[in-house]
C-alpha cells in the first residue's frame, strides 16, 4: 500500500506535496525581491540545479538565481534543493519492468529497446537519462536492454559480464553478450511474427537504427520510432536534466574568437556545398561559441545543440535558464537562442526549404537524420566540422595546458610524497588514497573537479583496466603491491590526465622488468619525430615494441586526444592499434600511456600528456613533428631496471626528472615534500 | 602511298602474304606427321608463341607443338615464328591517331578512352594490349589517353611527366597530370553537349566506370561501353595474345592439392551465401589449380579466367591451345575447360538462373560486373577468395622458397664479388652490370627468368625509385658512387627479390650515415615479434623510426607480399604507411626494404625477403609471430657506421653475415668468390 501511495503522489511531475508547500511558501519572498516565479517553476529550477554536479564548493548552482538575493533566501533555496535531491525513489526496481510492460501494451508495442546512452553524445550520462540503470540496476558504461511482453534481456560486452550478473536480477533480465548474441537478432527471433519493437531515436545512432530495422524487417517485424520515451512515461520521479549556467570562456584562454572559428567552418561548408551543419556534440558547441558550463560530472559543458549556417550564424538550442546576461552579451548578434525543443520544427523548416544539411552520424542521433529525411532535406553524413580544429589547440590553449599541468603536478607530487610516508603503515586503503589526492587537488583555487572518475587500483585491482574502487572492492595497500593511480583534473586553464604506478615496498623482480619495458615504450613515444601525415596508428607500435619482444602486450590504446577545458577523451586523433586516417597535427594534445597488466596480480601504466609540436624547420625541410611532454611528476625509479635502458633512454628519464624537480620543487610549500621530490628525481 | 599500301596488306589478320606463303608451304609436311592444321591456324599459333616471353633458353614455345615433330620441322617453324616477330610495324605512329578518329566517327562516338592496362589484372601487360604505347608512344606503367574528335590528351602521374614529355608528340596529345586534371572532368568539359564517350569495359575497374559515368552524365554526356576495342580495329598488325602451355605445379612444391584449396574456398562461399565466384586474376587461378605457364614476362601464369562453384568445381576459360594432355589429366574431372570467349555467355546464363555471384572489384573488370548486372545476377563485391590462402604459404612452399633463395644467393654473391673486382676500372656501366647478374643467375638450371625488370641505378640514378636503365640513362660506375641493384628471379621452387647497395670506392660520410639508419630500420623489422592480428601498417614505422629521428624518410612502402613461383608483388598484405586491415599471418612472404634517396646524388635500399613465422608457444601463451629472413647475401659493411648501431644490432648483422658465409660459402666454386665472401662477412 505504501508503495502505491508513493507512486500516486509522484504523479506530480516535480515532487511530493510537502516540497510543493515549501516552494509555495518561498514564492512571496522571492516576488518581494523582484523575482516573479511560481512554485512549479521554482521546483523545476531547483531540481535542475540538484541534477547538475555540485562543482568544487557546491555553490555554482546559485548563478541560476537572480543577482541580489539575500543570503538567507539563498540558504532557504539551497535547503529546498537538497530536499529535492534527497527524495527516496518512488518505486521498487521489481515494479519498474511491470510498469513499462503495461505502458507498452497501451502503446500497442510488442517490445522496446532501452540503451545505456543519453540524448547527447558523451561519456557523462546525467541521472535523468540513466534509464538502463533505473530499469535493470546495471550501472556499466555500455549496454542495452530489450523488453518484450514475455521476456527481457540485458546485453553487455565482455568488460561487464561479471558486474551485470551481480547487479541485475536474472529472473527479470536474461544476461547476453552484446557481440556473441546481438540484441536485434535476439528480438527478431523471440517476437511473434509481425511484431512492433519501439525505440527512442534520440538515444541511438542512425547506423544502429538502419541495421536493426534491416534485421527486424527481414524477420517480418517493424522497428517503430517513438516520440516520447516509454521509460520516462513510467519513471515518475525521474530526475530533472541538469541545469547550470553558461559562462564565457575568455579569449586569453581560447586564443581564438568564436567569430573566427565560425567563419572558418562556414567557408569549408560553402566549399563542400553544404547550407547548414547540425551540431549535437556539447563539447563542439562549447568550443565553437567559447563557452563553458557545468551540466556534466567531468566535463565543463552544457547539454545543447546548434545549427551553424554558411554566414557563420548559429542557432543555439538550449534551456534559456542556463543563460546569464553576461553570456548573452558574449554570444552576441551572430548567435540566436532557441528553446531545446525548437530543434525539431527548425529541422522540418530547413527540410521544406530544401537546404542541404550536414550532420555527423557518430554524434547526431538517428532522430536528427530521420527528422531531416522526413522533411525532405538531403543530409550529408560528414564528421563534425569542429572536431579537427578543436583538436588542434591554439597557442593560448597550449599555454593554459602547460600552466594547468604544473598546478596539477604540485598536487600529484604532494600525493606521491604523502603516499610514500603513509602507505608503509599497511592501513591505507585505495579509497582513502584517492580521497587524499582529490583533497590535495582542491587546494588549488583553479581546480574545478576531476576530469574523470579516478582509477586507484592496488595489487590485482590494478590489472582491471577500467577499475573503479567501490566499498566492495576496496583494498588496503600491502608491501609488495603495485598501486596504479590514473586521475586528472579540470582546471580553469586546462584539462589533465596522469597515471603513475607506485611500488608499495620493494617490488617483485618481474614487475620491475615489465615496468621497465612499459617505460621504454613511453620514452619511444615521447621522443619520436615523425613526418607530417603520420597517424597515431603509426606511433602506437613504437610504444609496444619492447613488450612485444617479451611476447607481452596491453589491451588498450596507447593514447587518446584530450580537450582544452573540455573532454578528457576527445577525438578525432588517437594513438592506437586501430587503423586511422586522421594524421597527428601540431597542437593536438594526446595521452602517452602504455601499460602492462598481470591478471590477478598487478597493473602498470605510465601516462603523461603530450602536445604535437612542429620541429623548427630550415628552408626546404619537409615538415616534421614531435611531442612536447606536458605532465611533470616523478616516475617511480624503484620500478625501473636501469640495465634494461639504453644510454639514450636513461638520459631521457634523468632529464625528465631534472625538469620535474626544477619546475615543481619551487612550488612545494612543505620542506618534507621538497625533500621527497629531490630524492625521487635523482638520476638513475 | 607506301604507308597506305602497307596498311591494306595488313588487313590480313595475321601477317603479310610472304609469311602466309611460307606457312602454306609447311602445311603438307605437318599433315604428313599427323598434325592437321591449316596455314591460318599455324600462323596464329606461331604468332601467339612469338608473343610469349622466350623463357631461359627460347625453347619453351615448342611445347605448343605436337610431340614427335622432326628437328628440321621445328627449326622451320621456329624460323617462321622469328619472321613473324620481326615484321616492321605496318603504320607510322602519326597515322594511328587519325585512323582511330575515322573509326570513332564510323561508330558515331565523340571520343574514346585508351588506358594503359590490359584485360587481365597484373603488372605484365602483353604487347597485344599495349594499346596506349602503340597509340601515343608512352611506355610507362600507368596512364590513360582520351581521344576526342578535335583533340586528345595523355594523363600520367608525377612519376611519368618527364618520360611522357620525351616519348609523346605534344602536337597530338596534350600532357596532363592524372590527379590534378582528371581525365573524366577534362573530357566532360571539352566535348559538345550530349556527347558519347566510348570505353572498353574489359580494361577498366567498375569503380572507374561508375565515377566516370557520373561525371559525364552530370555534364550531360554518355559513357558508352564498347563490345570491340576501337584501337584493336585500327591496329592491323596488332600482336597476338601470348600462347604458352600450362604445366602442373607439383604437390611437392605446392604442398596442398587443388581439390583441398577449392573445397576450402567453396565452404566459405556457402557460409557467405554465394553460389559462384568469378576469378579473373591469373595468379589466383594458377594457385587454385596448381598450374603454372609462361604467358607473362616475369610471372609464370597463363592469361585465363575461371568460375568456382560451391561444389568445388571450376570452369576454366582459357585458350585450349595452352593445354597439353598432361595438364588436362592434372586438372581432372573437377575442372571443365571452356573457350576464353565463353565467359560472357556463361555469366549471362548464371544471371538468368539468378545465381548469387561474387567478384573482386580490384581484379575483375567493369565488363564482368556490367554483364552480370544486365543478366540480372546479384553480384557481391568481395575480395578474391584465393588472395588470403595464397598469401599464406604452405610448408612445402616455404621450403621451396628457402632453397630458391640459397640458389639465388649464389648468383648474387658471385655478382657482388665480380662487381668489387670489376667496378674500380671505371669502365663498367649499369647495363653491363645488370647483364652480368642475369648471366650468373642463368648458370643455375632452375632459373626461369627475372621476377621483374632489374633496377641497377648508380649515383643519381639510384635515387629514382623505379629506375630502369636504358641506353639514354646508362652510366659508368665511378668512385664515390653508391650502386643500387634491385633484382629477383623466378625459380622452379620459389620467387626471389633482393636489393643491395654497393659502395664503389670509399663512400661519402653522409651516405654511410644514411645507410646505417636504413640498416637499423631493416634490423628492427627483421627482429620484431608481434601479436597475432598485427598489420603491416603497424610494422612499417619500426623501419622508419631512425630515419625519422634525422628528419628523413622514404617515399615507398617498406614491404610487399611475394608469391610462391608467382607474382613478385602479391596482395593482400604489405608493410606500408597506408592503413590496412589485413593482419600478417604465418606463411606470408614479404619484402623488408627500407631505403633512403638523396635526389640527384644517390639511393640506398636494403632488401631481404622474410616469412612470417609463429613463435613456439607454451601453453596459455597468446599467439606471437616473428619474421624468418629468407635472403642470404652480404650487406655492404663499407656503408655501415658501427658506432651508430646498438650492441643488439651489431650482433644481428654479425650473425646474419656468419649465416651467409656458412650457407653460401660452400656453394661457391671459385676460390676467389669464396675469399671475397669470407672478407665481406667478417664481423664488424
Amino acid at each position: 500500500m505504501a508503495a502505491m501511495l508513493t507512486e500516486r503522489q509522484s504523479d506530480d511531475p516535480a515532487t511530493g506535496s510537502d516540497l510543493r508547500a515549501r516552494a509555495e511558501a518561498l514564492v512571496p519572498d522571492l516576488a518581494a525581491t523582484g523575482w516573479d516565479i511560481d512554485a512549479e517553476a521554482l521546483l523545476a529550477l531547483l531540481a535542475g540545479a540538484a541534477a547538475a554536479p555540485p562543482g568544487r564548493d557546491g555553490r555554482a548552482w546559485s548563478a541560476l538565481l537572480p543577482a541580489g538575493l539575500a543570503d538567507a533566501t539563498v540558504d532557504n533555496l539551497a535547503a529546498l534543493k537538497a530536499a529535492l535531491a534527497d527524495r527516496p525513489p518512488s518505486s521498487e526496481p521489481r515494479d519498474r519492468l511491470m510498469a513499462l510492460r503495461s505502458h507498452l501494451a497501451a502503446l500497442t508495442l510488442d517490445g522496446v529497446v532501452v540503451p545505456h546512452g543519453g540524448s547527447y553524445p558523451g561519456e557523462d550520462v546525467p541521472a535523468a537519462e540513466q534509464r538502463l540503470a533505473w530499469l535493470t540496476g546495471f550501472t556499466g558504461s555500455a549496454g542495452l536492454a530489450v523488453v518484450l511482453s514475455d521476456r527481457a534481456a540485458l546485453f553487455v560486452d565482455g568488460r561487464y559480464t561479471v558486474q551485470a550478473a551481480a547487479q541485475v536480477d536474472a529472473d527479470r533480465f536474461a544476461l547476453k553478450h552484446l557481440l556473441d548474441d546481438p540484441a536485434d537478432a535476439w528480438a527478431a527471433g523471440k517476437m511473434a511474427p509481425g511484431s512492433r519493437l519501439g525505440f527512442d531515436p534520440r538515444l541511438h545512432s542512425v547506423q544502429w537504427m538502419e541495421r536493426t530495422r534491416r534485421t527486424l524487417e527481414e524477420a517480418g517485424h517493424h522497428l517503430i520510432p517513438l516520440d516520447r520515451n516509454p521509460v520516462d512515461a513510467v519513471w515518475h520521479d525521474r530526475p530533472a536534466m541538469p541545469l547550470s549556467v553558461l559562462r564565457p570562456h575568455p579569449m586569453a584562454l581560447a586564443g581564438r574568437s568564436s567569430a573566427d572559428k565560425r567563419t572558418q567552418i562556414a567557408e569549408a561548408m560553402i566549399r563542400d556545398g553544404v547550407d547548414a551543419t547540425v551540431l549535437t556534440a556539447p563539447d563542439s558547441i562549447a568550443w565553437l561559441l567559447n563557452v563553458r558550463a557545468g551540466d556534466a560530472a567531468h566535463t565543463p559543458i552544457a547539454f545543447a545543440s546548434a545549427i551553424l549556417d554558411t554566414d557563420g550564424h548559429v542557432t543555439l538550442f538550449v534551456d534559456r535558464r542556463k543563460l546569464t546576461p553576461a553570456v548573452i552579451a558574449h554570444l552576441g548578434n551572430a548567435v540566436t537562442v532557441a528553446a531545446e525543443d525548437a530543434l525539431g520544427p527548425t529541422l522540418d523548416r530547413l527540410g521544406q526549404d530544401e537546404r542541404r544539411l550536414q550532420a555527423d552520424p557518430d554524434t547526431a542521433s538517428a532522430w536528427v537524420f530521420e527528422r531531416l529525411h522526413r522533411a525532405g532535406a538531403p543530409v550529408k553524413r560528414a564528421p563534425d566540422p569542429c572536431q579537427r580544429p578543436k583538436a588542434c589547440k591554439t597557442e593560448a590553449e597550449l599555454a593554459g595546458a602547460r600552466r594547468a599541468h604544473l598546478t596539477d603536478a604540485v598536487a600529484v607530487v604532494r600525493f606521491l610524497a604523502w603516499l610514500d610516508r603513509t602507505a608503509p603503515s599497511g592501513t591505507l586503503s585505495e579509497r582513502a588514497a584517492a580521497a587524499a589526492l582529490e583533497r590535495l587537488r582542491r587546494d588549488d583555487g583553479g581546480y574545478a573537479g576531476p576530469s574523470f572518475e579516478t582509477i586507484a587500483g592496488s595489487g590485482p585491482n590494478g590489472a582491471i583496466v577500467h577499475y573503479r574502487v567501490t566499498a566492495d572492492t576496496d583494498r588496503l595497500l600491502a608491501p609488495g603491491d603495485l598501486f596504479l593511480v590514473d586521475s586528472g583534473g579540470q582546471y580553469g586553464e586546462g584539462t589533465t590526465d596522469i597515471t603513475r604506478t607506485i611500488a608499495i615496498g620493494p617490488p617483485p623482480a618481474e614487475a620491475r622488468h615489465r615496468a621497465t619495458l612499459v617505460l621504454k615504450g613511453h620514452i619511444a613515444v615521447a621522443t619520436i619525430r615523425f613526418p607530417k601525415g603520420t597517424t597515431g596508428a603509426q606511433i602506437d607500435p613504437l610504444a609496444r615494441q619492447f613488450l612485444w619482444g617479451a611476447r607481452l602486450d596491453y589491451d588498450h590504446g596507447t593514447g587518446h586526444g584530450v580537450g582544452s577545458v573540455l573532454c578528457v577523451h576527445e577525438g578525432p586523433a588517437r594513438i592506437a592499434k586501430r587503423a586511422s586516417h586522421v594524421p597527428l597535427e601540431p597542437g593536438m594534445i594526446l595521452s602517452n600511456e602504455p601499460g602492462y597488466y598481470a591478471v590477478g596480480r598487478y597493473g602498470i601504466r605510465i601516462e603523461n600528456l603530450v602536445a604535437v609540436t612542429a620541429l623548427p624547420a630550415e628552408d626546404g625541410d619537409p615538415p616534421f613533428y614531435g611531442f612536447e611532454t606536458l605532465t611533470f611528476a616523478p616516475i617511480d625509479r624503484r620500478l625501473i631496471s636501469p640495465d634494461l635502458l639504453t644510454a639514450e633512454e636513461r638520459a631521457w628519464l634523468d632529464a625528465y626528472h631534472a625538469d620535474v624537480a626544477a619546475r615543481i620543487g619551487p612550488r612545494l610549500a612543505d620542506p618534507a615534500d621538497r625533500a621527497w621530490l629531490d630524492a625521487a628525481t635523482q638520476p638513475l
